[in-house]
């Protein structure tokens, strides 16, 4: 097993097979379902529950109201303004009001229509910028600042005074739509209590080690009498980090006389009740030199955070730190607002804010650059960000930085070399364009919350070695790659490797499967247990042999370990099986440096989480697009990702990340299309809300641009988010390229295009 | 500047625009020229050199003879053999019998002239084995064991005897070729002895500071009253490491009044007194189980190794160590022989003894494939060593092993895959074929010689950093990718790093630019002074502004330091101006580890130097070729290299390290034929020795597969000689593809193809 070999997953079989354990596969026959009533109107004064009739319907086990959640009835990562059972306010239409246990799905879901509510209704707010006039209705009368969770500005240089003095200044108003997880495996768990008031939960989660503290402080519960324990999983995305169905399947396992429980929502629950991508707008004004050098720029960034901030005000930090994109710009004004509103709550998605971002600032970088009359990869060459530079919240760039790189490759690449060529060849009613962006995505939590992971390994009896894996894999083949760490070091087969997958009974806390970090920080302290064991094994063999000579004159080989000088070997089991289990483990720990500009006294104040960042994975993106001029549908004919995430461990995983992530890009872009009508959700499920499918997918050509990150492991970044911040911005830009219009609200569906086709051909402007 | 950058060459522009200095550059009017008499009879008693004509001609400053030679007159890297000039005895035709220093190029050439021999001529021996007959006349009368320089033998398991339990055994008999260097630039080098005795050389070498102790023990002289720098080089090829002119130029200097000398060989004197590739015969046998596991290799293998010993042993101790290929084989007896002839001297060349036994054990492995019904890339998988397995040597491979990932990524890639359908389309009167050949070649010196570096940085007044480099780059790039490693660490542009090139007084000893080891081993050293100048640098910053902070807060920029935390900066130039010069230098030293097994008291004992390697790079290598058969005239179609080099560095020198290579070992496969009839060279010049130009090389693929190094710079291994093993044994193999013939001995020019093609037809034999 080596480093760089595109080594198949090690859960490729029993997926492929369908033999994986999910955890809604953990039903055993005589578990007790459980599930809520959810608001199913907006905004509302919640009179009372009428649970009566489904108490008394056959076979329910119970009702349960936010009468009976014990403790303070709160929960969110961060800001705990979500309640686990809603009390007497709805604030969106898939808060839960009631919770029901039943001896199955059937009585389940008949009980469920038993409950009643008694409601008052409220106006609703349901955009952002009406949610923050005056007299807007509050969603959180509570909340000091009104329907405002967070208003974060940041300046750099001489801020928008800059825009004076730029020889030209382009602006632009976009909006970005919500995008739904569309996870395989929707939100599921089986818990219980058991006769010591224990609470064991195997849970579809991103962070089993958090949940434990958010299902302890939501129902007033010691974290260290529960159990999680996180099984494969079938995506995240970020859709599962944080609470999903925790605390309601914790609070139903409370209440079930220690029976086991289980709980599995539905799509059209999933895609009520689970957190979705922000949507928001997004003004910008960038000013530059003649000769295209960046000189200002000036951001108004606001969110729809929903009815609950989730990990929403973070998304946001995300956004402004990428508001600029992977380029050099001195002065920076970049002001971002995260809104309560009464549609459905925002949070965490793949790309974080940075999706968000480049769908802005790439146009604006094709603006300024047709302007100026230079070629949009010139413009993007002379500003793209190197290491030394302070990027846009005047962070140094001291970690590896290979936008040029990216850059440079792809002007090479036969793709980007034959576009024009290509593009003559379009086909009758049909335009087709070549669009650009680069992408940046930073890698790990930021300044504010500490990202550390720690890693265990363990030589079992018989001679073989269980890794105890602190961080989730939840579905993008991160655990593979610790696998082959592990086996890198230790000289281990494949065969001879087992992944104990989180919990946190076994494994050790190791923070969320989020930010792109997982290989990053988890890799890192699993090289420091591989190298301990290593050494414990080196030195019990050295016992053995009565030895006097170095460690390294011992060598791992597959189960067993070699004296090289003399050739004599000696079973791992059989050395696993000398007294002193002590020296049998090893444990790693890694905590990601912090840049130093925004530790306690540095020059940067850092306004709310998720921001900060010292190191981030750069990507150059090409589409080749075609638009029907009849029907404003865009097919992408083929696209080219450049990919600066430092060294590859496995090529095969890398390669996987960019496909999925430029294929879920792809959707987010031109046909995911998230509908609501004042909170209530039209787009249901994927018989209207639609996905790309693999036909819809083009072919995609991947490089790497192999920087080494010093600080990574063998020289690695994370990446698993930046592939999807590429394709929206780069088919925006291929899309004015082919028929001269800017759409600058996404998705880019064909209704939109027509539009901007027809309002471009009565005006006859542009191009 | 990143790591993985396709950096553009530091010396490129100076070279392509001819601005370059080589050492027959440093010409200076005034100079004396410097040449010799060579012998021109390949054995001969030296009876008298009558000299007097010459030194009475106008314009001839000194004639010196072996009378002239202070000090023993003994030269060679490890085995002093060889005389500076002939002293009674003529053992090759090349030998230097008088030394002339004249004020111009002409009176030289006239003065050689006038330069007569008296010589009793003595029979000789042409090939190694006729040498080793009992009556054999002797080269060095002297030697002990006769023409035998050096009889080394490896056993492993049980040798020879396990060939009786193998399932199939196959037998080759293999003759392969001497290779001339052929370097753009010749043997060449000025120097001048100055008023106070010291000596200072410029000089085309591999190996400046081993040149001072051979030029002090040959002549007598003390090693460090001799200064040698080495300025750029036109080639070397293992052709320059070990003294060419070095101690001619010395001796020249020491009789020319303290007035600067020159000595530049033309290209007849380059082919007759040039070491050359060792010549020799390869028998093997080699014996499997059914299903094709190998189980028993014996070899026998003699090299011709000329005139004197040179480092011919230690190309043989490669050759053996190679002679199994990068397969896993339990039981060999490998038996090697170096001899002594009356022939032009052999010594290292680019792959030193790894390409001979390639040409051999490569056509076994096809051989006994299409005994047992295999595909040769099926074969080649099932015995590919892994980490963990023991090398034919016995050694266990505890560093990076690729060649599995190599076969695979070539069984996937297109020119493999399309292969069988290229092959059909054959035009008329010519067959196609597909060859297939594995390499491995180590990196460093081995077990038995000491192999280390030692770099030295220092910040200049003017804020940029001076790397010195004590190891030469010949041509190949290295010196480039140490800018590389220096510039990522110290955050520098390319345009404030300075690369000083080898000197002895002003660098620090780096050992020879040979054995794969440059970048390798002085990468690492370099790396060490780098963070240690960096750390003195952030020490100075942390002084200046009387911080507290830890070192990481302080950044290097180009130029500049950053304080992280309040974003001051200091100037590297102010920082160079204050006291205390010492903190702006740092070297770094690095030894290569040893194999365990090949150290004092370990299992293996290794006969001769070169041996007991414990890092290898691996390379699977596709040759598509056509021949005609009408002329036998071999065309290679296309070519694909897999390597297995650890990471890379800058692909850029990566890939132009794979097509140089692979196009020397397609000359040395199927056109470099150095012919010789009784010790007297015939193919004097570049007429009759044909190199292939551009137009013979096909289209060279390259892939890499890297494996992470542990021990190297950044995860890499050296690979500047892996590529030149693969061409001969893959086009050997394409050849029998093609037309069912096998020829074993090399090149595989027209004329053998096309006798082996009658001999078959006439035959009607194999396939």
């Amino acid at each position: 097993m080596e480093i760089g070999d595109p080594l198949v997953r090690a859960d490729a079989l029993a997926k492929v097979l369908g033999k994986e354990k999910y955890s809604a596969d953990l039903y055993t026959p005589g578990m007790l379902w459980s599930g809520v009533k959810r608001a199913g109107v907006s905004h509302a004064e919640l009179v009372s529950v009428n649970i009566e009739r489904a108490k008394a319907l056959e076979g329910v086990e119970a009702v349960l109201t936010a009468a009976d959640v014990p403790g303070p009835n709160r929960q969110g990562v961060i800001h705990k303004d979500q309640p686990v059972l809603a009390q007497d306010r709805i604030h969106y239409a898939g808060d839960p009001v009631a919770l029901v246990l039943a001896k199955d799905q059937s009585t389940l879901k008949k009980a469920l229509e038993l409950i009643s509510l008694e409601l008052r209704e409220l106006p609703g707010v349901y955009d952002p910028a009406s949610a923050l006039e005056a007299k807007a209705p509050l969603v959180h009368p509570q909340n000091e600042s009104g329907n405002l969770i967070i208003h974060a500005t940041q300046i750099l240089g001489r801020g928008a005074a800059a825009l004076d003095d730029c020889q030209t200044v382009v602006e632009g108003d976009f909006e970005v739509p919500r995008q739904e997880h569309a996870f395989m495996e929707t939100e599921c768990g089986v818990a219980r209590l058991d006769e010591n008031g224990r609470l064991e939960m195997s849970v579809s989660t991103q962070a089993p080690f958090r949940d434990r503290l958010e299902i302890g402080q939501a129902l007033g519960l010691d974290p260290f009498s529960i159990r999680v324990k996180a099984p494969a999983m079938g995506g995240g995305f970020g859709g599962k980090d944080g609470a999903t169905v925790q605390c309601l399947l914790a609070l139903a396992a409370l209440k079930a006389s220690n029976r086991p429980v289980i709980m599995v929502w539905d799509r059209r629950e999933s895609f009520l009740a689970g957190t979705k991508r922000l949507a928001g707008r997004l003004k910008y004004r960038l000013g530059a030199d003649a000769d295209g050098s960046l000189k200002a720029l000036v951001c108004e960034i606001i969110m729809d955070n929903g009815a609950y901030a989730n990990l929403g005000p973070e998304v946001l930090g995300q956004c402004m730190e990428c508001a600029a994109g992977p380029y050099r710009v001195l002065n920076t004004s970049i002001s971002g607002k995260a809104v309560y509103t009464n549609n459905p709550v925002g949070g965490p998605f793949r790309g974080f804010g940075a999706p968000q971002a480049a769908f802005a600032m790439e146009q604006m970088m094709d603006m300024l650059a047709a302007r100026l009359g230079l070629e949009p990869l010139e413009i993007r060459r002379r500003n793209a960000l190197k290491r030394g530079d302070k990027n846009s919240l005047g962070i140094t760039l001291t970690t590896s930085t290979g936008i040029a790189q990216c850059l440079h490759t792809l002007a090479d690449h036969p793709l980007y070399l034959q576009a024009e060529d290509w593009k003559k060849k379009s086909p009758p009613f049909r335009a087709r364009g070549k669009g650009l962006a680069c992408v940046l995505h930073s890698v790990g939590f930021g300044a504010k919350v500490p990202d550390y992971a720690t890693a265990k390994i363990e030589l079992t009896g018989e001679g073989k070695f269980k890794i105890y894996s602190g961080i989730v894999d939840m579905g993008q083949g991160n655990a593979s790659t610790y696998l082959q760490m592990a086996g890198d070091i230790l000289n281990q087969d494949a065969a001879d490797l087992e992944l104990v997958l989180p919990d946190t009974e076994l494994c050790l806390p190791s923070g969320s499967a989020s930010a792109s970090r997982t290989t990053y920080i988890f890799g890192n302290a699993l090289i420091k247990a591989a190298e301990r064991l290593k050494k414990l094994i080196q030195q019990k063999a050295a016992m053995v042999f009565a030895s006097q000579d170095r460690e390294d004159d011992f060598a791992l080989l597959p189960r067993t370990v070699r004296h090289l000088p003399s050739g004599w070997e000696v079973s791992l089991a059989d050395l696993a099986r000398m007294p002193n289990k002590s020296e049998l483990t090893a444990t790693g720990y890694f905590k990601a440096p912090v840049a130093p500009e925004a530790k306690e006294g540095g020059s940067l104040e850092i306004k709310g989480f998720g921001m900060g960042h010292r190191l981030f994975s750069y990507g150059a993106h090409l589409a080749l697009i075609e638009v029907d001029q009849i029907t404003g549908h865009i097919e992408v004919a083929s696209y080219l990702a450049v990919t600066d995430s430092g060294r590859v461990i496995n090529p095969q995983i890398f390669e996987q990340q960019i496909q999925g992530g430029i294929a879920q890009g792809l959707g987010y872009g031109l046909c995911e299309d998230f509908l609501l009508h004042k909170g209530q959700v039209l787009s249901r499920d994927f018989s209207t809300y639609i996905l790309p499918t693999s036909l819809d997918v083009p072919v995609i050509y991947s490089k790497a641009v192999e920087t080494h990150e010093d600080s990574g492991p063998y020289g690695m970044k994370g990446m698993g988010e930046l592939p999807i911040c590429g394709p929206l911005p780069a088919v925006a830009n291929g899309l004015a390229d082919a028929c001269g219009v800017r759409v600058m609200q996404a998705p880019l569906t064909g209704e939109r295009v027509l539009n901007a086709l027809s309002t471009a051909g009565a005006a006859g402007e542009e191009k």
